[in-house]
């Protein structure tokens, strides 16, 4: 299935935060493939599911760097905040451009042959446009009559989404599959007796006040974090998005990144209608409906916070690039190598003429995140040496 | 000088927040006009120097109805944001316009002949896109030639702005000048032995956490208000605005009212070198040059927050009208005879085609201050009855 020897294996990651599920993930690998470099290729400060990441880019970045991965490289936003299918397909981009060989990924079920589940379903494509319930229901219905079985846990579609994209870029990296382990994705409560959590469950636990009980699921790199910054979060972004939603001339709000059929008219009326005192919640559970499912919301929200209009997306996937956030000593020699024959430009500082073209986006993006953390995201900020 | 039995009597007021100098000079007028009733033209929720108000404007309504106003009128937006000429002319006209005969006003020299000023000086008109420090100077030095002195302190200066905006309408009022006392404008200490101190004095004191101090300054009701709520100030729109100048296309800043001279480039480009740390009053003193005094840029920094355009006050000022935030019962037998008979519509009451169409700005206004006192501004809000 994988190459045996493959010299970079890539990881397509959130870390939000790095727990002891990723460190468990970076261990397989390393076993799996002794002497390979594992290069990470991670959201920046917005993450897919549209929400603000709970630390900034570079804290997470060493997060990985700290407990194994050897590179680093941001998804910039155009490919991160996005539904599953083009997320998957910027992080297998980007690994494939940095040279990656094999993609590791975690699935409920790693005995699947992924890349032949692509290959069987690969003109199911359906409109890029819907992401309502009735689709998705119907989406996965599809698949199980081409596969023969439902795949239907969060991870193991993410990994067919993974292969597709593996798919259509001419298939650029062996798929390894490992299985996930003892942490449902969706848990929101500890196990006590257990060293591994999901990411929701350690945000939940750490909003909750619990944070010395988050010890026994982060590697000591990330408790570290958790004890000295703040974890952010829609409620911190909400006064800002509310402002925006209250202030915005509507022709504005139809430019942004995802808006259609007129969802810009209730998000502002809903928000309306709710009063000044409502959260971001409840303002999202007043705008949901059939075809505008929470996540596709919330993504679209985090686009209205950000201004991304679709202009920019489509900017960016002319001429994507790669944004290098941190390497380790064994990184390095690795980027020695590559950074010259990469397909796209491979960033490793912003000059003041990035800023004002191609990474004008990204930029943006990091300041709109660093009124809520206080730090420089972009400017001044040195690559991650570990 | 003054209509020696006037029925009404105007005052242009902030009231931020009511206080004994205020209750003073309503006390002067009722012994001077015996029988009038007081209509006051009250700054809405920002005030004219380019800041938001300490409380809202039914907060601060209800303050001047429980101390002797009769009506309180807002002034809309596009009438309280602005240089003192426009700010003056904005006050007399709605006044003027609810039938009020006489205007009484503060001044340092009560013994001045405003209006006789005002045709003195009435050809130093200046060009109205010019605000800064060399145009303040050398436009008092022309007025100090046509008069024969100068006329300097902040009151005299104000009430010869509205003697030249009374004139311009056509005289439709009589000017009664009131000596202030004892405080002065810009005056930041209480004095311990007086029961009067300005505005900016009680504000600083109540942001100093000496709220209980301030007992002697102001009447019961503004201290009720003082105890049970919480005072607001650029320090709490201050992340609002910072994430609009984060996050704006540089066009639309051009369309803001007040901008000019690209100073919009400066806006965005002080806050970002400054970083994400920066307060407003380092905003603020960074971007400040000899071009743009700080109250002017106050007061553009309040139509970025509020996206307040030019075609908007364009069209207010085509088409204005007056808005009523409430009476006592001497001013509800004023209403009922008044409101058939003025020039420009009498808004009583919030609808929602209203909100769509002339209301829109001032509406938008209401909804921006609500974020942070968490208060329905205008839909759901009747006129006080006191």
């Amino acid at each position: 299935m994988s190459k045996v020897k493959p010299e970079i294996v890539g990881i397509i990651a959130e870390y939000n935060p790095f727990h002891n599920g990723h460190l468990y993930q970076l261990q397989q690998v390393k076993e799996r493939f002794p002497g390979a470099k594992i290069v990470v290729a991670m959201s920046g400060n917005f993450l897919q599911r549209g929400e603000p990441a709970a630390f900034d880019k570079w804290t997470r970045a060493t997060q990985a760097l700290a407990n194994g991965a050897d590179v680093v490289l941001e998804l910039p936003v155009a490919d991160a905040l996005q539904p599953a299918d083009r997320f998957a397909f910027g992080g297998v981009r980007a690994l494939a451009a940095f040279g990656a060989e094999v993609l590791a990924f975690g699935a409920e079920h790693a005995t699947y042959d992924f890349m032949a589940y692509a290959r069987l379903t690969q003109n199911l494509t359906g409109n890029f446009k819907k992401y309502d319930q009735a689709y998705a229901a119907s989406w996965q219905e599809a698949i199980a009559q081409k596969i023969g079985h439902e795949v239907s846990s969060p991870n193991d579609l993410l990994g067919l989404a993974y292969a597709k994209a593996n798919l259509a870029l001419g298939e650029p990296l062996s798929l390894y599959p490992i299985r996930r382990i003892k942490a449902a994705y969706h848990e929101e409560d500890l196990y006590k007796d257990q060293v591994i959590a999901s990411a929701t469950a350690i945000r939940q636990a750490y909003l909750a006040g619990k944070l010395t009980d988050l010890q026994a699921y982060v590697p000591k790199s990330t408790f570290v974090d958790l004890q000295s910054q703040k974890m952010l979060s829609w409620a911190d972004f909400w006064p800002l998005l509310r402002y925006r939603l209250t202030m915005a001339r509507i022709e504005d709000l139809g430019q942004i990144y995802g808006m259609a059929e007129g969802i810009e008219y209730r998000l502002v009326q809903q928000l309306e209608q709710l009063g000044p005192q409502a959260t971001f919640e409840e303002w999202l559970k007043a705008v949901k409906n059939k075809r505008f499912t929470y996540t596709r919301l919330s993504r679209l929200a985090t686009a209205v916070l950000l201004d991304l209009r679709t202009e920019e997306v489509k900017v960016y996937q002319k001429a994507p690039f790669l944004r290098l956030l941190g390497f380790s000593q064994a990184g390095q020699t690795l980027l020695n190598k590559v950074k010259k024959n990469t397909p796209y430009p491979l960033v490793t500082r912003v000059t003041q003429k990035d800023k004002q073209t191609f990474l004008a986006t990204d930029y943006k993006v990091g300041r709109i995140y660093q009124l809520l953390n206080g730090r420089q995201q972009d400017i001044k900020r040195q690559v991650i040496r570990f």
